[in-house]
């Protein structure tokens, strides 16, 4: 491997200069030069917004969580070349397992989140229909389309794998290409990452592009079409904000910087309880998993006050027993950090740390290592201090690498008050067994926070831990962590995608949401159970009834179910019930026989009837009422992996007085 | 009225200084004097933050709801008042209208929505619970918190009472305090209305603070727990996205910028259409509305070319009959621009729309009034213009008056480019009979619009027009648009919290979130309908069963209700099923009999079952299985204006082998 090659404009592009060296973190030896000498970076983004739009557009939610899957699978297959050059960034095995197969798994998640959650559609349709009008004849709903721009993602250096993987899924899903630019010091895994992709033929041409080295005049050419996310230092997403053409344009920015995410131990947790020794060991983790070089580490340990010189105790006999060294090496616990510039910048920080504190365990200039140079190679110890919570920098000051400081504190108010002088962070933990206590600080600390874990005996051994962000929660806080948000599922895709809202008659609504809503025609005819899917469409409909529901019906149901509630067995009860006055028939007993009323009894394409959603009882049904239900085709969703596929119907249920009963959607599998 | 007062820290403030006089947008009159000196910023926020926030935070959102919509009755006593100043800023009755009852219901529909779609609690659910692992021990869920800061509220002179109320009830109903800064053109009734806020003391202290007058240094002083929103120009919401302080502490910044929105007249609409007059007669509108100062106003009207002279001339006899003057005179359709300076600034940007186009009504320079002096009011005539649309102007040059360009078009996919070259806009139209054009246009302009019409012969009667945002529809669009949203119901509530990811244990995010979740041990004893709303708690449950389902069951409930479908009656056609593979019971049956078991038949406090959720059949009944069925209160709401509330159960239905065979959520009423 010598010049990083970008990937823009569907061409691989070498640097016509000679590039910055890329060392190995752990041997100091050139792993590859890096630069992006040559690329048009206005001629990429129109590649982008041209070729990746279109191509996307042309694929459903569903197409696109297929192709997700298929590259996840694909990628897989090379897991063990990945983990190979990630150990030249300093990462353990572990370390390694944590970024590369974390990110494939984000790949698999929102494969899921697709094919489940989304229609087999290219429109998402957001929310209820609103009622605009008292006749009906206008009305309004929300729609998101993906923007036609281009993703522009810039990493850290962190997680060269798992950070443009976890950009990258819920921009594609959305239908928007990305530009990826990696954090240079570790871009040669990112590279080959793209490499890999690129390689696959799984992607449709434009959905992906790659620029390794300086983003150049990039940004100036961003749109309000377009977006930027960002990953890394706060003073970074700062002057991106602030971007003239990001400025200019209202781009969408998200930004996840470094904050100083606390830990808090509670009261209940002393020593000889599972959540003391839990919340140790979680510190001891978030300490040494990548060094400590994740966004999401611990950095702020609130103990408290009495509890802080057992912790401090047994946090460093669990320290000391960390073997840091050559990640390639049997035993090693925590390798080097991805540059010796990192090493001197964590040790800059520690400085200032040290001016409010002091040190518990380790020495910020020296550490013992196996196999490996400890100079050459970016290594430090792992170190612990100890810090006065009144003063400002254990709250602003980060060393970004193995480095946490134990704060005291007396009371939850308290420490609910200094866990918001982090002025918001990214994650935060809370390691007690009093539910109470829990409740107390996550409600207190939640303006701050994007993600808040409670470990305790309970989760502790499905926990995930901490540190990890996870594709199903969102991940971002406000403020110091950047004001972002990425992943939580379909909101990360949504992210990607322009709100709009659409007001018109039902029937343009329904074609243009292709979901039929009350209101617009529906089509009568042949029974739509008689319908294949293929053959179904939107506003098919059949009516049956009336059926009349009788008092013997009412006693009948009540006898058979067992359903003797006094409103419909007690005249004289029922009579005082302030909203019935008498006796009612079953809810059970009307969508029954409302299904006995539209079903049609003969095999044929409708298969199951495989859930119910959003029932309501409108008008009690009193004995001597008669039923009419209409049944209507409003949304078919076909699977592209199955020989059937989802209808949803909606159910009106009236009276003779054309009121309705009862309304719900009946939810079908039926074949293709 | 003399020097407009602020409010703010609790107090009125008088400035000590003379200020700067505001005129009569009709005589030319001093009406007010307006100064913020004196105003102390950062203590106004600091007294919202503390005092406001504090005050907030101990409501409900139901509670906020009911005082929103007491200030909504409240206001509406005072319309009269409203009105009469309003016209002082050149708004006729029409006008004024718009402006006073549009705010006043904006409160009442949040008031509304706050009770319908918010639980009665100060946290918020957002989506469904996430399961993170396989044992069910450690499960996510998404939370939203207030914001701990105070929404800035930056309005324009435009809007002086809807705009500041439309700002203040989201952020209300989401628990966060307002200070509302006034467009100072016409600060004097967003002043009046604020009076009448204060002295209705329906409010809590610290919810509503007021600066008239320049803004001062309030912006250095907010944090990432406060927020600014933004209406005006394009250009001062780029100084303001750019703010050092903003910038720094990544402050939620919403902005909503004029655009040059878009209506476009379909090429099924030919003159004797419906649509074609609905054109017409909406672009008319649009201009002369507030004098054609909104920032939703149709600024580019795209016609099939050969249709253009046809609406030039339709539109240009429509505008001959506006009669302009003093709006407080009978028969005046149209008033006068809000200021002199306005209408410099109109006639300025006409003179640029001019250079890529001509006039076809009205003359810029000059226009006859009614009942007032034309150069000391600040009148102008409506501006109707034919303009190129492959030059630049168009789409850029907004002249904020009642002024539109007339573009001609060829063909869609040409009208959709188009109206993409405003580069964000906040609300479109299309005026078409044609769905299939509505829909290509609508899903080809969505990702550049906040909002799009589509008005035809169906909904003309009841549609709310072009240019009004609906409290339940999001306000805002991207790029040019200020890339911001407003409203939309709960969306807007929810642009004022936090979301925050909680992981724990179901036991633990059942005690923070107050919904029970499946995992949290639940409470037998006493059967859950025996208790009263105030007796009851989220985790009380029972269990009832076992009951056989026989063959003669499901034959007898086929029989009975008429739903004979072959899954359930015909042996040979549900083997061949390739789900069921037998004879299965009906779903309904499965619900009815569960209903059986678990109903407590005797007159007691729950009063009815009104609806059912979420309900899936996850496992075939066959005959001989055993049902088992467990109901646990999952969430209670009460009502804060009735006697009672309601409880949602989660409902799961399990067969001897312990497979959940239905789980549901059944919605109930029960008495306090």
């Amino acid at each position: 491997m010598a010049l990083l090659r970008s990937y823009a404009g569907g061409h691989w592009h070498t640097a016509p200069d000679e590039g910055v060296p890329l060392r190995d973190a752990v041997t100091g030896e050139e792993v590859a030069r890096i630069s992006s000498a040559g690329v048009d970076m206005a001629a990429a983004l129109d590649y982008g917004r041209r070729t990746g739009v279109s191509a996307l557009r042309e694929l459903t939610f569903h197409q696109r969580a297929a192709l997700l899957k298929a590259l996840a699978s694909n990628l897989r297959e090379h897991r063990d070349e990945l983990y190979a050059l990630s150990a030249r960034t300093g990462a353990t095995l572990g370390d390694s397992k944590f970024d590369v197969d974390g990110g494939i798994g984000v790949l698999f998640s929102y494969a899921s989140k697709g094919k489940r959650e989304l229609p087999n559609d290219t429109v998402y349709i957001d929310g209820d229909v609103e009622p605009l009008s008292k006749g009906g004849t206008f009305v309004g709903q929300h729609i998101a389309t993906p923007l036609r721009g281009v993703a522009v993602q810039i990493n850290a250096f962190n997680f060269p794998v798992w950070g443009p993987l976890e950009k990258f899924a819920p921009a594609f899903l959305a239908g928007v290409p990305s530009l990826v630019k990696p954090g240079s010091q570790t871009a040669y895994l990112t590279a080959r990452l793209a490499e890999l992709i690129v390689e696959s033929g799984i992607l449709p041409e434009g959905a992906l592009q790659l620029v390794c080295g300086s983003a150049g005049d990039l940004l100036d050419h961003v749109t309000g079409q377009d977006l930027v996310s960002f990953t890394g230092s706060a003073s970074t997403a700062q002057k991106l904000r602030a971007h003239p053409a990001i400025v200019r344009n209202a781009v969408r920015f998200n930004a996840e910087a470094d904050s100083l995410n606390c830990s808090i131990l509670g009261a209940d947790a002393t020593p000889g309880t599972a959540e003391f020794d839990l919340f140790v060991k979680q510190l001891v983790t978030e300490m040494t998993v990548k060094a400590g070089q994740k966004c999401t580490a611990i950095r702020r340990a609130f103990v408290p006050a009495g509890l802080l010189d057992e912790v401090a105790e047994a946090t460093s006999a669990r320290l000391s027993k960390v073997t840091v060294g050559n990640p390639a090496s049997e035993g090693v616990r925590m390798g080097a950090l991805a540059s010796l510039e990192q090493r001197e910048e964590v040790r800059r920080s520690l400085k200032a740390l040290l001016s409010a504190g002091s040190v518990v365990f380790g020495d910020p200039e020296k550490v013992e290592v196996v196999d490996a140079d400890a100079e050459r190679g970016a290594f430090i110890s792992p170190v612990l201090l100890k810090g006065d919570p009144e003063r400002a920098e254990p709250h602003e000051v980060e060393a970004f690498g193995p480095v946490s400081t134990l704060l005291p504190y007396t009371s939850t108010d308290q420490v609910i008050a200094y866990a918001a002088r982090g002025e918001g962070s990214l994650a935060g933990s809370i390691v007690t067994g009093d539910p109470e206590f829990a409740r107390e600080v996550v409600l207190g600390a939640a303006p701050w926070h994007g993600r808040l874990l409670v470990l305790d005996a309970d989760d502790a051994k499905e926990s995930t831990g901490h540190g990890s962000p996870l594709p199903q929660l969102v991940h971002g806080g406000p403020g110091r962590a950047g004001g972002g948000e990425e992943l939580g599922g379909l909101r990360g895709v949504l992210h990607h995608m322009q709100r709009t809202a659409v007001q018109a008659s039902p029937k343009v609504l329904s074609a243009v949401t292709g979901r039929w809503m009350a209101g617009t025609p529906r089509a009568e005819g042949v029974h739509p159970f008689r319908k294949s899917l293929a053959e179904l469409k939107i506003g098919d409909s059949v009516t049956a009834g009336p059926r009349t529901v009788t008092r013997e019906d009412v006693d009948r149901f009540a006898e058979f179910t067992g359903d003797t509630f006094y409103a419909h067995t007690d005249p004289e009860a029922a009579a005082a019930n302030p909203l019935f006055g008498g006796i009612v028939a079953h809810g059970y007993l009307v969508v029954s026989f409302a299904a006995g009323l539209f079903v049609s009894p003969e095999p044929g394409p409708v298969l199951a009837n495989y859930g119910l959603e959003n029932l309501r009882f409108l008008t009690p049904v009193k004995p001597g009422d008669e039923l009419t239900v209409t049944l209507t085709a409003k949304q078919i969703t076909p699977r592209i992996d199955q020989d059937y596929g989802e209808v949803r119907w909606d159910t009106d249920v009236i009276n003779q007085n054309g009121e309705s009963v009862a309304k719900y959607d009946v939810l079908t599998l039926v074949a293709k």
